[in-house]
């Protein structure tokens, strides 16, 4: 077997309906959506079309969905304008965030000087939400910015509770949900939050779109100036094609959920019960290995071999076609650890290779068969 | 005759080889470009050909060129961290530069309080350059920020005075050349500029990607921040397919340059010559009217008709399916004047409907005729 793609996490296959999709607006749709004669008007209804889908699947109002060039730009507009336009004096995020959130926040805290606070972490890669509560006891303005699924080991956040811990604190609340989004349901009437972020490379949409949903009059300013693109919150030409991807994947990813889920679950459970069986040493970093603490979609063990042959691991992998990442994409070419991992492991298991396979709707069971033997071989 | 899309300044149509580049990118290059595997690495090769494409013809080095969702993050990326990072009190631009540059330079005068000169135009829209010399004079560290090819009425700036005066004054100049940028040969060796900005979708290729070229060693740092992506620069996952889907256009437009060029000039020249003997009391605005001195791509026309009838133009104009703009895209949706055109009409003058036509290589004489037989109908 050739070709094991187990790195979805990283970034997914497109649907061919997508693709379809993508294609006919590029073909038949070339008007700036801002111009005001036929050729802009399909554009501009094609992206008021995707708005609106994109709206009721999250259950908000159209107007609360902002298209992006991706979760990355989402997350920083978002953080940035906060502190600049909201007065945010403090921010409450984790060490386990995406560097989207990480990067952004340390930024803004040497641009404002914001204080920012970090909640304590289970062994697990859990929040502490007792400490995340007393966090909360502060006279600054604060908001709180928690991913919703992590993308290296899969744990989830409870958004309701944080979200109405962050209510009764009058907190604002973001999440990034760049590894929830197209694979659970969500209902934004349900959990009162603020912020989310989303990106469509995730659920098997094109790369370079995403969104963030912006609560209703929340006061947010623009990131990137110009136009008047997305009511005068982000500037500059929009990408029709894209945005009808990314409308086009939501739909596909929501209206099969619950049956691509249990298939890709299955693969999870499947994989774990095999490597479980066939290497009795491993261990499942973070709830990765619970399938009911963790998202269906990816697992991350560390394996128990030595540093030396561990770092021949990944390459191993690689000649023989399959594709997985240690830690998240953008460490994967450099040899530093992830720093998720450095947050929750002993220092005795940062020394083995930790290795996140990400499963989709496109792979098989034979390619978990095919994963285990080559693993169990390489290992022996 | 019926859709005759003479708005090529606000948007193109891409063309099939860049259409058909980005099919083939999306169906089998879907692998997250920071990726060490084979997926990854694939993604990564696409890109960094990109890169080298296009250096090669703009002459700079591969590491110089920036990708970015579109021109307009491009420039705000540019200015924001020339303001924040390199220390820049003081920005000299002008009032008929795109709002991209303009309200970002607005905003960072908001939020760092920096000094903003406009230099003074002449009656044609041309800057006045001995007014740019007397505005150098300063203690400040300063900016120039002056667009290429201007997008209302086509004037061009001399790029080689202007970074000759910068590179004597020790200033940084930057120039937007999204509407040059793939219809003009440029040599930045030649021109000794700092940063410029160019977008995809200005040359018949994909809406939703751009890019910087930023000379080595800048000290520019990101605006968007995250994972590493552009060695840096630039956080996000890239989008493989739109990023092939601008090589591909830059080199259509560049391998074919001479010969298009030609064709688009001969289009503006045959509808230059017709209005001016059909519609006699037609006044170009800014330098639009003269081939040499003005893009070819774009006539900017002065009708002279009543402002009651002039309000219904563009609306009839429409219904014959001609797709032209007032102002730019930006602000063809508004009922607002252009801001280009307030800063060089007389108030007479804006009275009157100016329209701005744009013109490529998929216009044809007989559109030409049509437009001006329809013009010659509405004003009799
Ligand atoms: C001169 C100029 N600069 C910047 C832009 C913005 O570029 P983009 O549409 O890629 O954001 C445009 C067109 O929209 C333009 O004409
Ligand atoms: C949790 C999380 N947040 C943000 C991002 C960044 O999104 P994008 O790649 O669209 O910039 C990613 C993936 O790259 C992610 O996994």
């Amino acid at each position: 077997m050739k070709n094991v793609y187990f790195d979805n996490a990283a970034t997914t296959q497109m649907r061919d309906e997508v693709m379809t999709s993508i294609i006919d607006v590029m073909r038949n749709n070339y008007g700036n959506a801002s111009s005001s004669h036929s050729f802009g008007r399909s554009s501009k209804s094609l992206i008021e079309q995707s708005r609106k889908t994109i709206a009721q699947y999250l259950n908000v109002s159209a107007g609360e969905i902002v298209f992006t060039s991706g979760g990355t730009e989402a997350d920083n507009l978002i953080l940035r304008s906060a502190v600049r336009d909201l007065g945010i004096k403090h921010i409450i995020t984790s060490k386990i965030e995406h560097h989207a959130v990480l990067h952004t926040i340390e930024q803004l805290k040497q641009e404002y000087g914001i204080l920012v606070s970090y909640v304590n972490l289970e062994t697990n890669g859990d929040i502490d939400y007792l400490h995340l509560e007393t966090l909360l006891q502060t006279e600054n303005k604060t908001l709180v910015s928690l991913m919703h699924v992590n993308n290296e080991i899969g744990n989830i956040l409870d958004m309701q509770r944080v979200s109405n811990l962050c209510q009764v604190n009058k907190t604002l609340f973001h999440s990034d949900a760049v590894q929830s989004i197209g694979h659970y349901k969500m209902d934004l009437q349900e959990i009162p939050i603020d912020f989310m972020v989303a990106s469509a490379h995730k659920f098997h949409g094109p790369k370079g779109v995403g969104f963030a949903f912006i609560r209703k009059n929340s006061g947010l300013q623009p990131v990137i100036f110009g136009g008047e693109q997305e009511r005068g919150l982000r500037a500059g030409t929009e990408s029709v094609h894209n945005i009808s991807g990314i409308e086009k994947a939501l739909k596909s990813a929501c209206d099969n959920l619950n049956k691509e889920a249990d298939y890709v679950k299955e693969l999870k459970r499947y994989f774990i019960n095999r490597i479980v069986n066939e290497i009795p040493k491993v261990a499942f970093n973070g709830n990765s290995g619970d399938l009911n603490k963790s998202t269906y979609t990816l697992v991350n063990v560390c394996l128990p071999i030595s540093p030396k042959k561990g770092a021949m691991l990944l390459f191993q992998l690689d000649l023989k076609g399959i594709a997985c990442s240690k830690g998240s994409a953008c460490q994967s070419g450099s040899s530093q650890n992830s720093h998720v991992l450095t947050e929750i492991l002993s220092d005795a298991d940062l020394q083995k290779p930790s290795i996140r396979f990400s499963f989709s709707i496109y792979n098989t069971k034979e390619e978990v068969d095919y994963v285990i033997d080559v693993l169990k071989e390489f290992i022996e």
